[in-house]
């Protein structure tokens, strides 16, 4: 009887190759069950079984065989197996980002938008802002979704305070990152699906809203008063596309000195 | 024929309700078919279905009606369908997220760990911290991590920097904040498994020294003179188990002042 064809990780894993896995489910039950005895045999841990949507008959195999499901892409399944009972595993990603942008004029007017579906019917004024896309930055998501609602384009400055709230949206978690930003143009577009109305609004106007939250008017004050935490260059990754950093304002990095050269 | 019992929600997207899904194959096959062609004639958007994992025979029919995966959890795989050809359906969570503690006592030392895994064979010492469970506070997360790997008991002063990457595992991204928090206690007890070696280093030499990054020297200098940002509580949201707020140190949040009261 064969095995099935697999690899194995560092952590006494076992891959199961996934563009390698029988069609025929009845092969797939047969040689599963036989793999099954011999990494246990073999002393490996756990194993990870990708099925692709394609092969979805499989899927039920591996769930009578003992398989959890552990996440899942759109057109794939990720399952395991611990062969040893309490292994570790890992769990899947817990969280969602989103990003708003405090964006401020030279006459002191905070950009705010009103959004066309909310829980009542009072206007609620917030910062224009939204969800990371897959890979993106901090940075660019909150400069695309300024220009997206409002048409205005904007220069990132510092982030300035965070929220983070569980029980989100399936039982994960949310943070939102807010951003001070420069507005490089003055003249709104709104984006007509989602917003209801923008403007630029005096600042002090905002800070005496009825309409405002607290935590709103909390976000404002910090992007007035604090340097933030900025995006830096750090030695050692050059691949900008994957990695930022943000560090203090304040912060002497780079200031030029030789002791500061060797950090 | 019946169609699949079900609620909707405010987006025009069904909800198939899972504790009634017919168990019996066939039976669901003829009613999802049906069902399709009804929520179609009713102007809805979307299907989400949600298969119990004793239900996983259900997953291939699904999937041959046009279904795609959305996410799963241990026990359960979320599908989805477009009633209407490019429906906006928002994506499942799309991060990981740790914190690592900079710990410095009254000596002007720094509670460094090195891991019993890692790449190479040379030494490499780093912050104790780890990731984030399930619903669990940044506050509470790196205040546990530093005491699971180092016995150091501590107090969370403030959140100094942070990282941010993509690709970090299953193709999703890495949050990794940095946090300052000060010891209540100076005997070290190392978690075995996990952690070779746990000292107070000088905080001269850690930065100094050939074993540290750069990105971590950067940590251990931002923690030194930054105030970084801060949790606080916020009016409006008194369950302090479901939101933290972090804001930055300088804000004159809650000063006393009658017009601070009022955000």
């Amino acid at each position: 009887m064969d095995v099935l064809f697999h690899t194995t990780n560092p952590f006494k894993g076992v891959i199961v190759e996934r563009d390698r896995l029988p069609p025929d489910p009845a092969t797939f039950e047969r040689q599963l069950s036989h793999s099954i005895e011999v990494w246990k045999a073999d002393g490996l841990l756990t194993v990870w079984l990708e099925v692709s949507i394609g092969f979805s008959d499989l899927i039920p195999i591996g769930v009578k065989a003992g398989f959890e499901f552990h996440h899942a892409g759109s057109d794939y399944v990720m399952m395991t197996f611990r062969l040893v009972k309490d292994t570790f595993i890992p769990v899947y990603a817990t969280h969602y980002i989103g990003a708003g942008g405090v964006v401020v004029n030279q006459k002191d007017e905070l950009l705010v938008v009103c959004e066309r579906y909310r829980r009542d019917n009072k206007p609620s004024y917030k910062l224009p802002g939204g969800s990371l896309q897959s890979g993106e930055h901090l940075q660019d998501c909150v400069i695309r979704e300024v220009k997206e609602e409002t048409g205005i384009e904007t220069i990132f400055d510092a982030l300035v305070c965070f929220r983070h709230w569980h029980g989100y949206r399936f039982s994960k978690s949310d943070i939102y990152f807010v951003c001070r930003l420069r507005p490089k143009s003055q003249d709104i577009t709104i984006q007509q699906e989602e917003i209801e109305e923008c403007l630029w609004m005096p600042i002090l106007k905002y800070l005496e809203s009825e309409y405002v939250h607290a935590f709103n008017k909390s976000i404002v004050r910090a992007a007035l008063e604090s340097p933030g935490l900025v995006p830096v260059e750090m030695e050692g990754y050059p691949d900008r596309k994957e990695r930022e950093f943000f560090m203090p304002g304040s912060l002497s990095l780079g200031s030029g000195t030789s002791s500061s050269h060797n950090l």
